[in-house]
């Protein structure tokens, strides 16, 4: 960040505000605003801009029901998907009386992350909020991560006497060796700023590094680990000077992890990866104006949701439960975020009669939903995880939008092959939430 | 470009190819031209420099058929619209012969006014070129507003003894005294800064001030009108030194309004709002190279037209007049703006039969269109107005362009419904002008 103060010019302010991590896209917000000290009307508007000129009050619900991973594949050429196998009567007739389409998460071919699957649902292009993978590791275990925060994942990994690296995953030690050498790692005290270091599972934790005042941390920082085996692992540098100050409280850290893990091998040693700062996302509540709220059992889908201001409520355990605390808190808010993950793991389990099931299920619990009487109802996906592939894709993902001012289209089941006919067409998901807005009745009109 | 020489620090230039790789689309529309007065290659065009640099001269004609607020919604689920309820062979005969689809005027759930949908079937961006309330205003009421102007609505009110707002609309006074009022207010002089003041109805004025030479005015300006009854009328503040000066003659203006006013209680007092400066647009002729013309009746859209550079035709008060003078017309332009009121007029009405009937009498005139052998022959709309919300709305536009080059679809009918299989598909509306110019064949090819 060598040329911020070069840089900071009165009207600036608001390109700051997407300060997010790589460099070659804080350029990018940088030059949108700061080229046009005095806005002439010729500017092309970013989506929030334009967001926030236009949204009104009003006493409308939005439910956004997120099945993960719901876009699927068929197993034989020609048969049908996931959800075409599935019998989802509710899921159908809501596809007769709304729209349906295809999203695209973030371009054609562009297989997503959880993170920018959800951003672009919740009306945050994912190509212009990024969340660092520290982050979002330390979203996943529910760590209260916030905006004075570095976060990065960190692996133990078994060094020799001369201090190379032999195995970079320590031999996926068990879990609980994972908790117990994070309990001493959690000793480490470095000055001006604070450590907090938590197991993920096996050989990953995370360590987040969080600033003191004064102490504004950058996420400039390289990896530490050097990605093969024979090699020492390599000193964190920064590449702005609040950058560097990450890095030399990441250095003392490890010289310390160093000390402290000396005798317990295989899991003596320590590399840090993906460090990322705290996103600085303004709230759905100040773009969208929604008082939204996340209905959601795993911790990264109620990070993510805290990410954009959402409240997060206590979900309970099972989507019966979800539902009756959707119902519980109907009258507190304007937006619903329901997330669902048995679509996903399902599918990333290659279990196609499974992810059927986990669909049949879904469809039962609609018209509980249906008759808390929303104003507009979506069901989508975050992406596809077609059981096939066993994994996250890039294939649009099928997606219904229920609401009185839907106008009608040719769909009458809710399926891959059928949305390809429907009024929504194939669309960038960042969309939906405008669209949604719009059923809503919460977008006045622009320009007159 | 005040910051240029300080954004242009050592390294810059790789940094931004670097920005390229993964984000070169985001980086692109905001800030391609402004960073680097040294273009290199790697950097994504805007559509206008696009389309500037591949349009070549024709012997072709374009006719943009508008049917303001064409779209609409059946009033009962799965019923028809009102396009797809109008008996229309003739429009049904283009859509066999041509390709048809939807357009969406700016974005998925963004609702136009007049001015955006407008300028997005110009072939102008309407997120980029952005026309003020004030300058819209005085299209409305056929002002010659020009490109020193700024623009505001204003309001007659009432304010009492001590000054302060009693009626923000002077109890909507007859239009004959909204006349009278700005005959007196016509008197009113102030330094630098000559002004205009001409009647809308009601309440309801425009005001004009034109900079002299040295006095470029900014709109950068706030709303006097305070919003509320019970306050003063609010000073105007400029933001910037050229609007500051446009802040002294609107002051100036409004302190002579109130001492002229005194004694013409209710209408004793005004306020100003939505001060906008005329834009800077290139014209047609410039970006695509056409000799333009509008056959618009209502004034809004004829200075709309003006705007982009179209000459404005003497168009008579029928649809059937408009086209007569497109025939007299047809030898001397190469495009054709014919604009068509009543399709949105009786939507906003919500009389779902009247506007039924206006289409089948707009597809009554098209075959004396279609008699002078266009080239290429689009009929669509600058947004939905469904009679059902009587209002424009989100709903993206039905749109049918025939030319002879067109690749067949399976639409035989033009309706909402039918356009979601044509081979158009959902489009950005500021796409159709480009199409229409390639099937005129007036775009060259782009690169090698």
């Amino acid at each position: 960040m060598l040329g911020f103060s070069l840089l900071c010019w009165p009207g600036m302010r608001s390109s700051l505000t997407f300060g997010l991590v790589p460099f070659g896209w804080i350029m990018a917000s940088v030059c949108y605003c700061t080229l046009d000290p005095q806005p002439d009307k010729l500017h092309a508007m970013e989506l929030h801009d334009l967001i926030r000129g236009l949204h009104e009050p009003a006493d409308t619900k939005i439910v956004l029901f997120v099945a993960d991973g719901l876009g699927g594949l068929p197993i034989e050429p020609n048969g049908k998907t996931e959800l075409e196998s599935a019998r989802t009567p509710n899921l159908d007739a809501l596809a007769r009386e709304g729209a349906c389409g295809l999203s695209i998460p973030v371009l054609p071919g562009i297989t997503p992350g959880s993170g920018p699957g959800h951003l672009a649902l919740f009306g945050y292009d994912p190509l212009r909020y990024r969340v660092g993978r520290g982050i979002l590791e330390a979203l996943g275990i529910n760590f209260p991560v916030g905006p004075r925060d570095v976060a990065a994942r960190g692996n133990f990994c078994s060094v020799d006497a001369a201090g190379l690296i032999t195995d970079r995953r320590a031999g996926r030690p068990p879990t609980e060796r994972c908790q117990a050498m994070c309990r001493l790692l959690q000793q480490v005290r470095v000055p001006d700023v604070e450590i907090f270091v938590e197991p993920v599972r096996e050989h990953r934790f995370v360590a987040v590094f969080r600033g003191g005042s004064g102490h504004d941390l950058g996420d400039a920082v390289n990896d530490t680990d050097p990605q093969q085996t024979g090699h020492r692992p390599v000193a964190a540098k920064g590449a702005d000077p609040n950058s560097e100050i990450t890095a030399r409280a990441v250095n003392a850290f490890v010289a310390e992890a160093a000390r402290l893990l000396h005798d317990q091998a295989p899991t003596n040693m320590v590399t840090l990866r993906g460090f990322a700062r705290y996103p600085k996302i303004d709230t759905m509540q100040e773009v969208y104006g929604l008082r939204a709220v996340a209905v959601a059992v795993y911790p990264m889908y109620r990070g993510l949701a805290r990410l954009v201001g959402m409240e997060v409520a206590d979900a309970g355990a099972t989507l019966a439960d979800q539902v009756e605390t959707l119902r519980q808190l109907w009258h507190q808010y304007d937006f619903f975020f329901l997330h669902y993950k048995y679509t996903d793991s399902t599918g990333e389990d290659g279990n196609f009669a499974a992810k059927v099931e986990m669909i049949e299920h879904l469809d039962q619990e609609l018209p509980k939903i249906r008759a808390l009487d929303p104003d507009v109802l979506i069901v989508t996906g975050d992406h596809s995880t077609p059981s096939k592939l066993r994994s996250h894709s890039w294939h649009p993902v099928p997606t219904l939008l229920w609401s009185p001012t839907c106008r009608p289209d040719p769909v009458t089941e809710f399926g891959e092959s059928y949305c390809l006919h429907g009024g929504l067409g194939q669309f960038r998901a960042k969309y939906l939430l405008p669209l949604a807005m719009a059923h809503a009745r919460r977008l006045g009109k622009f320009g007159a």
